[in-house]
C-alpha cells in the first residue's frame, strides 16, 4: 500500500509539446464551428470532401526534387531488421501534393472539372513560434480540369474564400489577387533573364519595403534603375478593374495577364468594395503558379501578419504522376496559425464548455426512470441534454450546470403528480414547462 | 521541348500505400455522413469534443512501460544532428493514453465529471490486413470524475453507442456487456492465483470455443475440472437483468460485480430487447479493466467478426500523470474498420459525387452575370449549388450533371425578358420555376 503511494508520486508530469497546439473544450469548440462553416461555404459552390492519408511515400512528397519543408519520416519502434525494405513513409507537409497524387491515382474514377476541399492536418518539422507550427489545419479547395481549365475558377477561388472568411468573426478580409504573368512578361520585355529571382523579390515588397527591393534588384541582379523603377511601378498598382485600364501592355504575356486578371476581377464585382482587390504586389514566392495568384489580410487585426488565405493557378501539378495535362487553380487557409494567433491575442471569444443545452435534475434514485425518460424526450426532439449523475442535492446538481455554462436546469415531478419546471439560468427565471412542447 | 516530353513520361506512378485508406468521392460522402451522425448523438448525451496533436512524447505512450502496439516514431529528415536532444515524438496508438494525459495536465481547467468524445486517426505499424488497418479513426466517448464516478455512466455508455450505431444502417447491433468482478470473484473463490491468465483465455472464447477454452485452462493453467466448469457455466449465461438473479455470488466481489452489472441492465430496459445484453463471457484482454466491459456485434453483418465498439471501466488511468483518484469509464468505436471491412463486402451503398444538388445552367458569357446572381440567390437560401463554368452547349452541360448526380438543373433565362425553368434530372419533368421561393 505505502510502496504503491511511492510509486504514485514520480509521475510522469506532462506538458505541451511546443508547435502542437491543442486547445481546451471552449476553444475547441470555437475551432469546431469555424470548420462547419467553412465546410458548409465550400459544399455549397460543389466542392466535395476528399481525405488523403497523414503519410505519403516520401518519394511522392520528393517527386519534383527536394523540398523546402522539414519533413517528417516514420520509423518504427519495433522495425524488424530482416523485413523486406519498404517504402519510407513521411507525413504529408500541405495538402496539394497529396491531392495531385489522388487526382492522378484515380484518374478514372473522377469527373472533371474536379472541384474538391480538403481539412486535414499537416505536418512541417520546422522550429516553432507564435505563428508557425509544426502540426496544423489547412483548409484548401481546388479545382482541376483536363486539359485547359475555365477562367471563371480562377474568379471562383476568392468569392468562396470570402465568404468563408466573413463568416468566422474575425473583421474585415480582403483577398488581393494579381497574374504572374503581367509581372514575368513586363520582366520578360525589359530583357532581365533571371524572373524567378525577381519574382522572389517583389514577394518581399510588403516584408522589406520598396526601397529594400529596389536594392536586392540592383546590388544583387544588376537590374538597371529605369527597370527597376518600371517594375516597382507596376507593383504599386491596386484597385478594381479600371486600375489595370492604365497599365500598357508590353508584350503578348503581360497583355494576356491583363486579360485574365481583368476577367477575375470583374466576375468579383458582386463582393463588397474592400472583399477584393487587384494588387500587383502579390507574386507568391512558389514557382509552381503559372497565372492568377492570391493573397489574404485581415484588415483589422494588425497583429495578423501575412497571407491567411493563399493560393493560385498551376498549370500540370501531377505531372510528376501522370501522362496527362491537368491544369488547376487553388486556395488554401492556413486555418490553426489564424486561430492560434487569434487566440494568443485575445481575438478568440471561448464558447461553451459542453454541447449540453438542458441539464435535467436528478431528483432521487427512484425517479431516476422518470428522469431519464424526460431527458430522452428532449433529445429526441434535438436537444442537447445531460441527465444528472447522481440524486444528490439540488444546489449541487444546479452548481455544476452553472460551472460547465449549461443555460438551462429542468426539474422533473420530485414525487408523482407534480409538474416539469425548467430554470433559465442566465434571467433566473423558473417556470412551470411541459416536455412534450417545450423549445429552446 | 522534346526533352520535357521525354522527361514527362518517366511518371511515378502513384499506388494506393497497404493499411492506409482512402476513398472516392462518393464513399467519403457516406464516411463523413456516418461521422456527423455519431458526432449529433455524443453531442446530444452532452459529451464536448476535443483533439489531441496525433503526437505523443514517446515516454508517455510508453508510460505504462512497453506497449504491445508497433508505434510510429517520427524523424525530420534533415534532422540537425547538432540541435540539442528533442524529446522522440510519436504518432499515438490509441485515444485514451492522449486523453488521460490530456486530462492530468489541464485538470485544474476542467470540470468534473469531465465528458469528451474524439474521433481522431491513430496509426499502427502492424502489418495490415482486411480489418486491420495502419491508420484509422477511432470514435470514443469517455466520463473522468474525481476519487469515484457513479455508476450511472457504465449505463450510460452502452445506450450511447447502441443510439449511435443503429443510425447507420448496418442492421441490427448488440451491446454485450459484463462486470469483471463476477469473473475475478470467481476466479478468487475458486483458489487459482493467476486471474489475468484465466481472462485472457476466457477472452478468446468466442474464437476457439468453450472446448479449446477449457484445454488451456487445464493444460497450460494446471486448473481443475471443477472449476473450469464453474468458470464455463458463468462464463455461458448471457441474457438480461433477470438472467443474473440465477448466479449465487461465492465472494463480496463476486456480489458487487453482479449488483452493478443489475444496475447498468436495468437502467438499458428501455432499450430495444436485442439491443443490450448481460454477457459473461466478455471480459476484454485489456488488465486495465476494473469493472463493467463492453463489446459490441453486428447481428445481421456475419462477415464482420470481433467487436466493433468496446471498452470498460477503469480506475485510474491518469495515475501515470498525475496524483490524483481519476476513475473512468470508456468505449470506443473501431470507425474505420467498420467502414473498410463493410466497403468491402458491399455493405455500403456509395453517397453521392458532389454535394450539388441545382447546377445552373450558363446560357452565353453575355448571361454569366444574371446566371451567377441565380446560384448566388439560390445558395443564400442553404442550397449548394454550381454555376457551369463555359458557355458550353445545354447537352455538354446536363451531362456533366448527370455524370456527377446533381439532381437538379436550372434554366436561367437564355435572352431578357424569358423565364427560369428546372428541370428534375431524376424524373426527368421540366417546369418554370421562381428562383425566389423554390425549395428543395
Amino acid at each position: 500500500m505505502s510502496a504503491e503511494k511511492t510509486e504514485k508520486k514520480s509521475v510522469y508530469k506532462p506538458h505541451a509539446i511546443s508547435g502542437f497546439p491543442e486547445w481546451l473544450p471552449e476553444f475547441r469548440a470555437v475551432e469546431q464551428r469555424w470548420m462547419d462553416h467553412l465546410r458548409k461555404v465550400f459544399e455549397s459552390y460543389g466542392y466535395c470532401s476528399i481525405e488523403t492519408p497523414a503519410v505519403e511515400e516520401l518519394e511522392v512528397l520528393q517527386a519534383k526534387g527536394e523540398v523546402d519543408k522539414e519533413i517528417y519520416v516514420l520509423q518504427r519502434v519495433h522495425a524488424d531488421p530482416n523485413e523486406k525494405n519498404e517504402a519510407r513513409l513521411a507525413l504529408h507537409f500541405d495538402q496539394t501534393v497529396p491531392m495531385a497524387r489522388y487526382v492522378a491515382q484515380h484518374f478514372s474514377d473522377l469527373t472533371f472539372p474536379f472541384k474538391r476541399y480538403q481539412m486535414q492536418k499537416v505536418w512541417r518539422g520546422e522550429r516553432p513560434q507564435l505563428g508557425r507550427l509544426r502540426e496544423f489545419y489547412q483548409c484548401d479547395i481546388d479545382v482541376i480540369h483536363v486539359d485547359s481549365l475555365p477562367l471563371a475558377f480562377d474568379a471562383e477561388m476568392p468569392a468562396v474564400m470570402y465568404e468563408a472568411l466573413a463568416g468566422l468573426d474575425i473583421g474585415r478580409v480582403q483577398v488581393r489577387i494579381s497574374n504572374r504573368k503581367i509581372l514575368l512578361g513586363l520582366v520578360d520585355a525589359l530583357g532581365i533573364k533571371d524572373s524567378v529571382a525577381v519574382t522572389r523579390t517583389v514577394d518581399k515588397l510588403e516584408k522589406i519595403g520598396a526601397p529594400a527591393v529596389a536594392e536586392i534588384l540592383a546590388r544583387e541582379l544588376g537590374i538597371g534603375e529605369g527597370a527597376i523603377n518600371a517594375i516597382l511601378q507596376l507593383a504599386s498598382i491596386k484597385g478594381d478593374a479600371s486600375a489595370l485600364s492604365a497599365i500598357i501592355p508590353r508584350n503578348a504575356q503581360m497583355e494576356e495577364g491583363l486579360k485574365e486578371l481583368t476577367f477575375v476581377m470583374k466576375a468579383l464585382s458582386h463582393l463588397p468594395a474592400s472583399a477584393a482587390i487587384a494588387d500587383l504586389s502579390i507574386v507568391r514566392g512558389l514557382d509552381y503558379y503559372t497565372g492568377t495568384v492570391y493573397e489574404t489580410a485581415l484588415l483589422d487585426i494588425p497583429q495578423f501578419t501575412g497571407s491567411v488565405c493563399s493560393g493560385g493557378r498551376y498549370d500540370d501539378l501531377a505531372g510528376s504522376y501522370i501522362n496527362r495535362h491537368l491544369p488547376g487553380v487553388g486556395i488554401s487557409i492556413g486555418f490553426t496559425r489564424l486561430f492560434d494567433v487569434l487566440a494568443h491575442y485575445g481575438h478568440i471569444k471561448p464558447g461553451p464548455k459542453t454541447p449540453t443545452q438542458v441539464l435535467v435534475v436528478l431528483p432521487s434514485e427512484e425517479r431516476r426512470e422518470a428522469a431519464a425518460a424526460v431527458a430522452s424526450t428532449l433529445r429526441n426532439r434535438g436537444l442537447n441534454v445531460e441527465l444528472y449523475h447522481a440524486p444528490q442535492n439540488v444546489k449541487k446538481q444546479m452548481e455544476y450546470a452553472n460551472k460547465k455554462g449549461i443555460p438551462f436546469v429542468w426539474f422533473p415531478p420530485f414525487e408523482a403528480g407534480q409538474g416539469h419546471e425548467i430554470k433559465n439560468m442566465v434571467t433566473g427565471a423558473q417556470d412551470p414547462v411541459d416536455p412534450a412542447l417545450w423549445k429552446l
